[in-house]
């Protein structure tokens, strides 16, 4: 039987994936209210906010006011994600959130084309050059990025080689500059993956790169998103981001099609179950579960957060039998 | 990597697992429009009803007329679920259904003394007398099922030896009888299955009987179904019970907590994605699905009939770079 890890990190991104997409407004208080909640659980790495546009997305306007917010919690780390330079000062300039650098290329290049109306080698040179911006400023650059490495609605399937090849261009740019990554991240952006096409795209990359630690961000769209994590353990991913309460999508009504991140708490459980740590506190997460449905105010695709934890059911029937 | 399973057969019991817990009533007509609908996607067994006793379960109060109304198609098996010899009875009187006996021992003790007032030595005897029965009458008895075999919210955990040690009861049930299973069913009646005890339970099983083919009967309670689904494929079993859409359980509004089988239309897209025939068309399914739910009149769990498969974007990405 195949090893999994014995510790997975889970990078909570719930707060950030999904106040950008709901559609009602929600107060600063509450998107304050369910990060703080979240900080007591055991996570200790919180993606919050996004410094976009706020014409273009409404629902992080605020993003400096949560950020000032919080009550920072000892041991958790706390990010925002930015998309350019715009957004890249208004992170530094909030002083609280930690600011590291990313190499991120997209695998498809009819994505590129449409999104960034730029082809694959500028894009990779765009990278170089913000990774010297942020060596000038003083940043650290910690992890590398694939958008789109299982597959593309524009392009379709995502040859494993281009893959290879792209983790490759990151690990040149990251040695040119002296930089160990902490690890590469592959995004799963159009919920293409299989478990199947999961353990072939990080088989050759472990292969590949034997040193290199992985990464996986999970969209569920097509339901498979668990079953990709589960594989992605079997080869030995110890790295995950996930969403709680699946925050980020709702594939019910007024949200038909969209779907978030692999649900936090049901992910959690899983591991727990199959004895990989999590440093989680599955209890505490599935009430930060309910408090998000609470939040946005209409059903979110968590799992677990319903049917239960077994927990308690296994303590109960221990007892019984005593 | 694993070798998976070439093809799978899927049982359907969307019908009959849907229609038994919907609150509001569903006319007959519409029930027998979707297994109708169903029995042109390629599916060749659906379970369309279940003759229990319409005061407990009044959404089952009209399965003779369902049978009745439906339009058999050539080469799909229809069958019905009975607890009892009334049910039992009801179903031969149809005429139209596939009548065949089932060995079904339940895993944990607790389950079977709440559900059934029996002790395990009480129900492997009464499976004795069943089978006895079912061949004085000339029906076939050809498949076992252990219920809850991988735990129980009234017992806990439920130890492998223990489902090793009951499937063996039931294949000297069968052997007395000089009967040959076809397969015995393993079901995760209350969802505490995890990939890995799907494997380690599994595989148990094939060491012990290794020309045993098994099935799986999978609720997604907790999000684990498709999942635990690949993990079975990765252990080689080619079976699956599913619902259509998710039927047989909604996580949301005013269905806290329950949830039926995983979803089939979610799960052909997986296995036909990574090169496990089904023998289903998934575009045909995905409109069952959209139709049961509009049948329920609520939103149903199922992922693939919102995110959409994946064969038209691959098509058109194909014809784009053409």
């Amino acid at each position: 039987m195949t090893q999994l890890p014995s510790r997975v990190h889970i990078l909570e991104e719930g707060p950030r994936e999904g106040f950008q997409i709901e559609k009602g407004p929600i107060s600063t208080a509450r998107k304050i209210e369910l990060i703080d909640a979240l900080s007591h659980t055991g996570l200790t790495h919180i993606q919050i906010v996004s410094f976009v546009d706020p014409r273009r997305v409404p629902g992080m306007a605020d993003a400096e006011e949560v950020v000032r917010g919080i009550a920072p919690a000892p041991g958790v780390t706390y990010t925002g994600l930015w998309l350019n330079e715009r957004g890249f000062e208004r992170a530094i300039a909030t002083g609280v959130l930690d600011i590291r650098g990313t190499i991120v290329v997209g695998a498809s290049d009819a994505f590129l084309k449409r999104n960034q109306n730029r082809d694959m080698a500028e894009q990779i040179a765009s990278q170089r050059t913000l990774v010297q911006r942020y060596r000038e400023l003083g940043y650290p650059v910690t992890r590398g990025g694939v958008m789109a490495a299982f597959g593309c609605n524009y392009e379709g399937d995502v040859a494993v080689s281009r893959v290879v090849s792209l983790v490759g261009e990151i690990l040149a740019i990251a040695n040119e500059n002296e930089i160990k990554l902490e690890y590469v991240s592959l995004a799963d952006t159009m919920a293409w993956a299989t478990p199947l096409s999961i353990k072939r795209v990080v088989g050759a990359l472990q292969d590949a790169y034997p040193d290199l630690p992985l990464s996986l961000h999970l969209h569920d769209t097509r339901g498979l998103g668990i079953a990709n994590a589960y594989a992605g353990l079997e080869m030995g991913v110890a790295r995950y981001d996930a969403a709680v309460a699946g925050l980020g999508g709702c594939p019910f009504a007024g949200h038909a099609g969209a779907a978030g991140n692999v649900c936090t708490e049901d992910l959690v459980f899983m591991c727990e179950e199959m004895g990989v740590d999590t440093g989680i506190d599955l209890e505490a997460l599935i009430a930060c579960a309910k408090l998000a449905e609470d939040i946005v105010g209409h059903p979110l695709p968590g799992a677990v957060m319903r049917g239960g934890a077994l927990s308690k059911l296994r303590a109960a029937a221990a007892s019984g039998r005593r």
